[in-house]
């Protein structure tokens, strides 16, 4: 053996690696389009989440297969990180198994109970304006109140998620984090900068499909110990026609320090929408209402049309108007905001 | 059915992806030799700029084509972003549609009289000190004044381009930028800290190409409504020798701020080139000089060699003398500087 | 000719890179796990370095090869880059050349003193608080004083590796970097905030392999002159069993700033360990001490075990006690930390 340690390590790491090809699937999305809010200027902007992910699985045997996922998210328009400062992977940093018994995996990523309520809610979960994902889908919830600020409220770092397998239509969904601190500001006197979960963040959904049905119950507490829980159901009428209830209670009684302005100790909110499809074109519906005990409530009404050009590629209008409270900028003003936007969202 | 939401979701994730390798390309350039500058001590650094990027298109049928790009910025000595802190898809970020009408795409890129002016100086747009590109190319105009100072000069945010199709060696290619604010510092007492363009940016250049000639004109107007406007032309003598030849003013007296110290509310530029290929080398030699209203002119003389190790990677040196005020920090100071660079550049 | 050069220019960014996918190889790996460290609430994290990269070699004729790697280091706990803040290519930004003479590189990457010592302690250059590579192998020496204190201690900016063919097993790897300061903070009064090198730094390492035996020497001289010495040997007993030894010496006596507590001018070091395969299992066993002058000296223990699932996955569990100063946090505290993980491995 003439070889030394160092030159099998340098050979290793450029010759050993012929499976990576194969081993890697690169995926993504793209969307931009032209945006227009009341009182702010036309913009260009996202109506669906940009990712650039790297993800793949390794068979291991006896039904059992290792996974690992890896998802850069990014803004279009200006080319940064997702909201200019958000982690390199902001989707997710996941690694796993899966088999018989469902799926295990740890990292970060979104938190079961956000990821199911997103399939209940007319606009695709999309984190748009016009869409209820962010807001009145889960009456103002956020999942990482502790996290930093810049963060995204429907995320887990430090977790660990479990997925059954689906038995009989049944499926449950559930994911635990540590208590560590993720660099997060204080929050009111309980949680200072630094301060850990008073309570392990826990989430759980159970969704049951029967075809033209699907239901789902869904439950989180986050770090302050704030708690949510959202009962869904969508019906697909006819094959075109698919109709979407969700109700929501928000409860964050339990927390020593001062609730946000414009919103109370507990909210409730609901969202109905429908979906209906006409050969490569899909009109999305919603209206929906966040009542906050002791504050303003908020009401929008979306109406959305994508336009198929291929598997991959679609075109988009949504004209929304939302009535009340409804951002951080704008809490405490009862205004009336209309929105519009056209754009593209193409999938590789 | 026994399939719920979730597991479609779920299994979506893993499995549904098998296009993806054949419609991500990914490809990129790695730049790095030693540098001297006069005063200053050995350096590593680039000559062009390094890039690691994601692109594909999708047949859409009827010539029609969807189209994205996503290219990373670094630095190759020190493992950052480009200048350590410029958007992670510094290079481009940008979806759109391509067909016999051109094409027309969204986000943030070059501008097209940044991108045009670059295949008119003798240093194919290296942004390098020995090129002439980012500075007496454009005579010191900058397409990005309200953006954050770490960002480059040439590129913008939130715009909408249009290239049309070459039509006997005539195109035109042109993009519009939103008012929208990216983020930038103040600029004088117009644009304070926060503040929107006080007037669409706008780009446009024609160009016509019959072969041996090529022609360029170039307009843009920018944020704070400086204008530049250049003419270029290029001619290959023989199949070896190319002569280039540049020309360009830059107005900013319509602007109300004081302007920076060594530029004057109108400044001229020309930058003088030639190329000429000896088998697998490569000369490139090139004089210029800016000259602002009431303020020190600068020259700058380059001559670099590059030779081909394949179609992929070269080895580069460059020698060049610049005499003025050339950056932020000499500016005012009429110094000599000389400037040697030794290096290699892989593609992939 | 019907095309302009501007055509020319779109179609290349679109069409001309059909090489690429051939070219680039992209790999990685996902670690990540539960931990349990004395004093503090359980946490994930990772025990292996998570990197996501890109390299490629392209053939140049005559056994010359050009090469890159681009290699980014995260945190898969949290989504973000290694340590939050470290570069995007925190593993290694380097171009280089292949041939009989051996490798040359430049560019960012990890010093080859750091890099042999890590193939001579027992948990092969686990970054974790249960291997010896960041601390006890290296005697508490860091190659990057004057880099951004976010950086790792391992690496080098602005740098040039030379790395020999292997001759009758032996090999010499070394590197040398430039003056250039690399934006680190002030390092006592001889080092202000901004300051150059004092000396190049200076990295070199020999190594034998005779295919049971292994052993080399390595030197390193830092920014701010202190020095590291190693000396180490492997030797596989049986197939199954192979023993570690390292010994460092580092000085730090000829530099003109108070020593960080806890560190005194001489530093010694020795790690001694074992490595065990038991069919897919191993394990990993090691016992070091380091010895200030005037100062605290540190005891480890560890034992680690790995079970593969495949050849690409493998499962984790250490268990480490550590008695001493050990990190900044803990210096000056002469503090018994029992520390435990498992979790997962993952290669793609």
């Amino acid at each position: 053996m003439k070889k030394s340690l160092m030159a099998v390590a340098l050979v290793g790491a450029f010759a050993g690696v012929a499976h990576a090809q194969t081993a890697v699937q690169i995926y993504g999305t793209i969307d931009a389009g032209l945006q227009k809010r009341s009182n702010q200027t036309l913009s260009i902007g996202k109506r669906a989440s940009n990712t650039l992910g790297f993800k793949g699985t390794e068979d291991l045997g006896n039904g059992l297969k290792a996974l690992f996922q890896l998802e850069i998210r990014y803004e279009p328009d200006t080319g940064t990180n997702e909201s200019g400062g958000r982690p390199l992977f902001q989707g997710q940093s996941r690694v796993g198994l899966q088999g018989d018994f469902g799926m295990v995996r740890i990292g970060r990523g979104l938190t079961p109970y956000q990821e199911t309520v997103g399939a209940f809610e007319p606009f695709h979960a999309l984190p748009h304006q016009a869409g209820f994902y962010t807001d009145l889908a889960v009456a103002g919830y956020t999942s990482a109140p502790l996290d930093p600020s810049v963060n995204s409220n429907n995320r887990w770092a430090n977790a660990f998620w479990y997925n059954s397998p689906v038995v009989n239509g049944f499926q449950v969904n559930t994911a635990i984090a540590t208590k560590e601190n993720n660099g997060g500001p204080a929050i009111g006197t309980q949680y200072p900068v630094g301060a850990q979960a008073s309570a392990n963040p826990f989430s759980a959904t159970a969704t049951y499909n029967n075809g033209p049905a699907a239901v789902m119950l869904g439950y989180e507490r986050n770090a302050v110990e704030s708690k949510v829980m959202s009962i869904g159901a969508t019906f697909n009428v006819t094959p075109e026609l698919k109709l979407l209830a969700l109700a929501t209670r928000h409860k964050q009684d339990n927390i020593r320090f001062t609730l946000p302005a414009g919103s109370g100790p507990r909210t409730k909110a609901w969202v109905l929408g429908a979906n209906y499809t006409m050969g490569p074109g899909k009109i999305l519906a919603g209206y929906g209402r966040k009542e906050p005990d002791n504050s303003f409530e908020t009401k929008q009404m979306s109406l959305g049309y994508e336009y198929s050009l291929s598997k991959r590629t679609y075109v988009y209008a949504d004209a929304s108007r939302k009535d009340g409270p409804q951002t951080q900028a704008t809490r405490n003003v009862d205004a009336k905001i209309n929105f519009y936007t056209i754009g593209v969202n193409h999938s590789f």
